[in-house]
């Protein structure tokens, strides 16, 4: 073995033991979101602690900077979007961010956050935003003093962004956010405008929660979701848990009386199982063992949720066997059913909306969290600016802020600059799906033959397998031909819902 | 604080650290054997692997030596059998004892066993003890090393059954043995001279596994199992996994047309469930904090299984609730149900095996892992011994080795020293029930009205509650007023079945 090959086998050693330690963590929070006792939360909270702490100190041990630092010696002069390069790289951008941080800030972050989210939960359960107030202006100080141990360039906002997006910039989100959100104001305008109502009376009935969880069981294995590697579960609050690609472990919820919830949860977080199962299993431990960013994370579920989970082709396949399994369906026709499960409708609620209202509100958590984090908007002002702006956006205003400013538990974690990237996903998803119609041929086809390999595998090979070797964008540019842009999500949302409403 | 205090609580901070890092392996351990993907095997191998090796290096380390160091300087002259310096006594024995096994060894016994394990399971599947015998050779040996490693005074077999019931000497252990063994045997005898025979078709029908799972879940409530502080799910062979008190994990495993097994697997590990969960929660992390030896938790699973479990008083309260879920019961009286449900009956296989003849089995296993340990038996005569002996105890003969020696999973998991603790745990069981008659009166009408809570928080205050505070032997004489003694076992059974068989 070459000396170069043995470095990149020491650095990688290390960063497989840490990589199984994240796993460990991972099962702790699957379980404490399915099967654990309620009374074992506060023993949970000190195993997820200890095993953070030790993963931690691992992330920025002096002898992994030592493993790096002869790696990247040796890698010298190699090309570097090569998959070695890219590991050490990213490995070594990981080991330097994780230095910058001191670990009472990841302390203190840890403890404010865990506090936190129960005083919101108690909010939002109280409609009393004064009680959550205190705790989210502590936390938007905290996130500045993140981005300043991280360091930024021009926004403080850059620096958490890029947590989740590694790479982005603020300005450079906020021009494509500004495309994106005048041209869906637009087409949602002449949506409402066009009087159209959609019956959506066939989703509503008597749905068997065994009967929806051997259904959505079903179909995702149909889309490719492999259960010998994964699993399905319920869980409150939807997630997936990838601890490799051995192990998937996806959740979702049914709602008795209302069809799509369960289902289309399932196939959200059946997205991202795809990707975790697609991971290349060798590079375990390595960046291109994992997934790019969360955007691109997200443009897999969005994916198989909306492009495909909502298309003509999709339910021509399973529409049928839906028929078969839930009376309530029974004679409701096709037509009917497609229409209602696309339904454009401005609401309260970002994870009940559609596709075309899902990003306007994603939008207003980006303006707003910005100016948190500015101090443009003080915490106590927070309700009035978010009335007042989505009023704007949806001609509707919430009536409190259970259904406005309390309904996410994202701030309360502690996560900003994590909402970018759910609209990120829709623009990467929809482009994606472009060049993936132009290298296969007719998808809505496909489906409807039940053919889900094709674009299944085009994903494995284009965006799964690569892991971190490329940033987001230059993942999407060299994979679309183009970096990350608004048309195609446009385009996609005008095509589909200009047939549905006849605008 | 005084400096005593202080020094114990910078131990038990440690400890207690430890402990929470045991419990992440614990749940990786239950998930293993409840939920995880088949794919996920070789992940779960390097994840226990990787915490195994955390915990190891902590249980040894100098950091710990100088802590108890401190503490035991700081105790000097307390009472030995105090709490405080009980639990720095048995922290200072499992670190005394942790420092004498390398790393080495450790490490090679894990990848031993786990290939062994694998061997015994393709031997016992194909009846092919010679596909299983290179693995028991080699599993002798590292007994024996783990044994020197360990050290001991008469016995190698010493060193082992210490692992598993502290303090416990192979020559008094086989002193028990043997009269349990005689009187037992005696007994079976007369029961089978007797030519009753018992009807157990009852037992045989048609028995729904949600059925019998709630009902299980039901039962085990009704006995103080807490569900909020634990849970009951499905495993191939049933075990209890306990994350403290807070979180205790017991399984079952459901046969749809045999009922006994389920059930009375379930009360089983409802049994170590219930002192898992009577632990002390403010010891965590302390010796008194956790159970004292495997014979003693044997003890409270054994003694709700059969004392209470099969005794009639437990069965005038449930049986009308068993015929009111299983058809199959309605027609069944009462007295031909308990009877069966106690048969008594000579048969190849220890975990299907009744009261009488289940410590005769547990006596068979005991000979022979002292015969392998000390060279009087060869790893390749093994069946030969095992069927000759079977047949002299037994009177009937295995007709293979998947019914004779390859039928446990122990030896091929490294667990010699281990059957001890069954007999052991049956002999304290009877001795602390004939105790708590003494205290509580007539336990058999108290179940008969559905009152479990006298016993069970007798068990928490006399058992339970005291953890590690005392050996074993010492625990029980504290408790009974007397040592460790065969005669309240063999009574109890002279008695039941002495009216059952009418001998």
């Amino acid at each position: 073995m070459s000396e170069t090959d043995q470095a990149l086998d020491r650095l990688h050693e290390y960063l497989r033991e840490s990589a199984v330690l994240q796993t460990c963590r991972g099962l702790l929070n699957w379980d404490q979101e399915t099967y654990m006792p309620e009374g074992s939360a506060e023993l949970r909270g000190r195993q997820l602690a200890l095993l953070s702490g030790i993963a931690h100190r691992r992330s920025a041990a002096d002898q992994l900077g030592d493993l790096l630092e002869d790696a990247e010696e040796k890698l010298n002069g190699a090309d570097p979007e090569s998959p070695a390069a890219s590991n050490v790289r990213e490995a070594k951008r990981d080991f330097v961010q994780a230095r910058k941080i001191p670990a009472e800030l990841v302390e203190e972050h840890a403890e404010v956050t865990t506090l936190a989210r129960r005083a919101w939960a108690q909010a939002r359960a109280d409609n009393d935003y004064p009680h959550f107030q205190p705790w989210l202006r502590r936390i938007v100080k905290l996130s500045r003093r993140f981005a300043d141990a991280l360091g930024y360039e021009e926004h403080a906002y850059d620096a958490l962004l890029d947590q989740y997006e590694p790479h982005a910039k603020t300005s450079e989100v906020r021009a494509l956010f500004e495309v994106v959100s005048a041209k869906l104001a637009d087409l949602l305008a002449r949506i409402v405008d066009s009087g159209r109502k959609i019956d959506t009376s066939s989703l509503h009935g008597q749905f068997d929660p065994a009967s929806q969880h051997a259904f959505a069981q079903e179909v995702t294995s149909a889309i490719g979701f492999d259960f010998a590697r994964g699993r399905l579960d319920r869980a409150v609050h939807p997630f997936c848990t990838g601890l490799g690609p051995w192990d998937v472990r996806i959740t979702t919820r049914f709602n008795e009386k209302w069809f799509p919830d369960g289902l289309f949860s399932a196939l959200h977080e059946a997205g991202h199982g795809l990707y975790e199962q697609g991971l290349a299993g060798e590079q375990f431990g390595w960046p291109m063992g994992s997934a790019c960013s969360l955007g691109i994370h997200e443009s897999q579920s969005r994916l198989w949720e909306n492009t495909v989970g909502r298309s003509r082709g999709f339910w021509t396949h399973f529409y049928p066997k839906a028929q078969a399994n839930f009376s309530s369906l029974k004679n409701v026709p096709m037509d009917q059913f497609y229409a209602a499960i696309n339904e454009v409708k401005p609401s309260m609620i970002r994870v009940d909306a559609d596709e075309v209202t899902y990003n306007l509100h994603v939008m207003l958590r980006f303006e707003l969290e910005q100016a948190l984090l500015t101090g443009d908007i003080d915490a106590k002002d927070l309700p009035e600016a978010w009335n007042t702006r989505f009023e704007e956006i949806f001609r509707i205003r919430p009536q409190n802020d259970t259904e406005g400013c309390l309904q996410d538990i994202h701030w309360s974690a502690g996560l900003f600059g994590y909402f970018a990237t759910y609209t990120l996903g829709n623009v990467y998803s929809a482009q994606l799906y472009e060049k993936a119609q132009q290298d296969l041929g007719d998808l809505d086809e496909q489906f409807a033959k039940g053919e889900f390999a094709p674009l299944r595998t085009w994903l494995n090979e284009k965006i799964h397998w690569q892991g971190r070797r490329f940033a987001p964008t230059r993942l999407i540019e060299r994979v679309t031909g183009r970096p990350p842009a608004p048309e195609p999500l446009i385009a996609s949302l005008e095509a589909k819902y200009g047939a549905i409403y006849g605008v």
